[in-house]
């Protein structure tokens, strides 16, 4: 059985709570299709929202940058942040101008990032930066050397004071507005990949391996 | 000629730089093909990202939600928000786990987001959300009548304190790695539509207008 999200004020969800829940796993999957996230956190001066790639390791989600990078520094000492991953389903168009929606899969996530110091956890994070991307790459590449790894932050936000909010499915119209006349449905949306390109600076002898020619960018 | 965006500290990209860019109109065209903003913002319990629609009237970014929304109508007064469009373009693998990287086009944005109240720029606003998603759809809908138009909040926000950063084309591994042997290159990503699917509750009699067929998530 699946455990349950943190409900706390902040992640209660107020408007439409028929698409809100709390179930850890229906998170997990989102985190797990999702590729970027949007985090937001305050260094200072005023909230800074930005794109980051993330993995997620057990109940954690990773992320990192550079050691030399401004603000993620300042992250010494843990700091709270809020993090949104968002995948788009389809465009929900009903009779109405109001009843207009997207169909999506979010999760929003509070925590406090703190530095993951521990070089085991810190190879974990690594390793799941790659795989959670591209399954299999990890294997398939030159690891981080001391150097590297030195120079790189990696950040650990607890996945618990969390809430998930989906919508699918077609427009719901109020009764007054059926039969106006207007085309009403979804135009679905989804990640998709093209054929890969290969590097014009690399050997030409490679085969491209498996989990490229194979990638899926929904993961399943 | 294009216009620069303002450049503060808060926008000023500190790691690579030359990824970074203050073009007015580079950062309008990212503007207008994404679909979701990432929007952080403290309303008194932290800072919180959700996920939001969102258009571009001229200089300004609209965004919308239910006046019975607890923290929008928190903005009565304003609010510092900060605002991110991302759009993903590709993953890029190179020889090394380090050089790892994602091809992407994002926008990050500070401002005040301000209530917008009046009647003719709120009703330019409402055009803008459904015609920056699905243009031609504003004019074959029912569009808002008195009170669906007083449910809802509507915030501008200035495009004014904003930069943008893109990463595209091939990994960049350092001259030491190149001949490790790994299959390196960009499995490109873009965010496609399918076939639309009509509403169950329409009438069968009405014809998939042009402006659905024809959507192209991409805009062009």
């Amino acid at each position: 059985m699946s455990t349950e999200l943190d409900q706390t004020s902040r992640t209660t969800i107020s408007r439409h709570a028929e698409r809100g829940s709390y179930d850890r796993d229906a998170a997990y999957a989102i985190l797990d299709e999702g590729m970027v996230a949007h985090v937001g956190f305050d260094a200072g001066n005023g909230v800074t929202v930005i794109p980051m790639t993330y993995a997620r390791v057990g109940d954690e989600i990773v992320l990192h940058g550079a050691v030399a990078s401004r603000w993620l520094s300042s992250f010494e000492n843990g700091r709270p942040v809020s993090l949104c991953v968002t995948l788009l389903d389809g465009l929900v168009l009903a009779q109405s101008a109001f009843s207009h929606s997207m169909n999506y899969r979010s999760v929003v996530c509070f925590g406090d990032a703190t530095l993951v110091t521990d070089k085991s956890k810190k190879d974990a994070a690594f390793r799941a930066f790659l795989d959670h991307l591209v399954p299999g790459r990890w294997d398939d590449t030159r690891q981080p050397d001391a150097k590297e790894s030195d120079a790189t932050i990696v950040l650990s936000v607890p996945i618990a004071e969390a809430s998930i909010k989906v919508r699918s499915g077609p427009p719901k119209d109020s009764a007054k507005d059926l039969g106006l006349g207007y085309w009403t449905g979804v135009i679905p949306l989804e990640m998709t990949s093209g054929p890969p390109i290969p590097d014009p600076v690399m050997q030409d002898d490679i085969d491209t391996p498996d989990y490229v020619t194979s990638f899926d960018p929904k993961r399943k």
